[in-house]
């Protein structure tokens, strides 16, 4: 147990500089706050580098392998990112898993952080193996999305890669059907049998599926639109397909 | 055309108290802010009070049968609720529906205004006829409430209902399927028959469906939860199960 006091600790200023996509990249970790969150990255496996506790922390500190901190109230509020933290929080390593097959979901460019941190629960619900996401989506690691996924994020195994169309590509030709989401596509519940390997694409929230990534597609569909409205909420279209594809 | 030019115009005194649940109860009215949604109202039959411009807004002003608002930005600004308006605005009058059959979405008391929001957006593109809210549900004339509907807050027969168990048991005894979707159901996929005319009961974020609603279903029903992770977000889940009841 070390002890922090002032807000100038090296240490300290490492860890703010988690709140950015750039700090966190650099140092290959991030932050999660909160007891439940805390609790469900020590369950999880993934590699805890430091936990952050609180003075008055009114709780047992869960047990650990790692360096724990304990500093005042005005310290771990400058690391944590919500308004009110709650006494906890953990540096934890980011993890790769690489995925070749199985139920999986790709989001193409997926960029509100609430829709990919609700995406990613989703899958975790419905049984899927695994998700891919692009570069341009909103970064898994953000408070944001960490927030959405209610934990959902150490349990669920997930890929970030450059070149998707090319993942995509091998993903087919090792016998696995890949699903494009699309407004012009045919109707989903009309569609012709899918793989027990297969990629759901979820395409960005304004511009859907890139051209490239609908290139590799072996089933290019739609969700009924029988109202008014243009187009469903792109976490729900996920979750709607998701769970028709895995029941 | 009517000039308003300052802040302390008793009329955008009256627009102000639109922010708030009290204000659009004592007034039968609501704000809708930018160009999609003012077009959305003036298409949907809905009766507009007032049509607010602001003096350089750059479009044609759309032909409306009421009394239009000019007024420099500090004012419009004051009015509405985003950060940037869009330099349009109209004040609506709210339209309740009385609905007795077909298909039906009922909110138990869900709060979160993106969720009320998202799941009026998702009936709309799933063909159902209409929402019954409880009151404790998040006001769907709220600003935030009105953002996630993207406009389908104007196609969607809405009735907010004082005594939903009531409401419920008359459904059924008209020959309707009440469904309540509940985290103890049965599995929703093997379901028994469900009434062409049905009633899908989405319940509270934290407490679920209350005991006086769940008294009245005629399907208790769960979706599956594969993996480690409790529940799904109640829009993701009223979106499934929606889907999957019209398909």
């Amino acid at each position: 147990m070390q002890e922090i006091t002032s807000l100038k600790n090296p240490k300290v200023a490492l860890w703010k500089t988690l709140k950015d996509r750039k700090g966190r990249k650099a140092t290959g970790t991030f932050l999660v706050e909160g007891r439940k969150m805390v609790e469900e990255a020590i369950a999880s496996g993934f590699e805890i580098d430091a936990l952050l506790v609180q003075d008055d922390y009114g709780y047992d500190c869960p047990p650990v392998h790692c360096a724990v901190y304990r500093m005042p109230a005005h310290v771990i509020a400058a690391v944590c990112d919500t308004k009110t933290p709650q006494g906890i929080a953990a540096v934890v390593k980011m993890k790769q898993i690489e995925l070749r097959s199985g139920k999986l979901i790709a989001l193409d460019g997926v960029q509100d952080p609430g829709n990919v941190g609700t995406i990613i629960r989703t899958a975790d619900c419905a049984g899927i193996d695994g998700i891919v996401l692009t570069e341009q989506c909103a970064d898994v690691y953000s408070p944001k999305v960490l927030r959405a996924t209610m934990g959902s994020i150490f349990r669920m195994p997930m890929t970030v890669t450059a070149d998707l169309p090319a993942f995509l590509k091998a993903f087919v030709q090792e016998g696995g059907s890949v699903i494009s989401s699309q407004l012009d596509g045919t109707p989903f519940y009309e569609r012709t049998d899918v793989a027990e390997a297969f990629c759901l694409v979820i395409g960005n929230e304004g511009n859907g599926v890139s051209d490239e990534v609908q290139a590799t597609a072996t089933h290019r569909l739609k969700l009924p639109m029988r109202g008014g409205a243009e187009s469903l909420n792109a976490a729900v279209a996920a979750g709607i397909m998701m769970y028709d594809l895995t029941r």
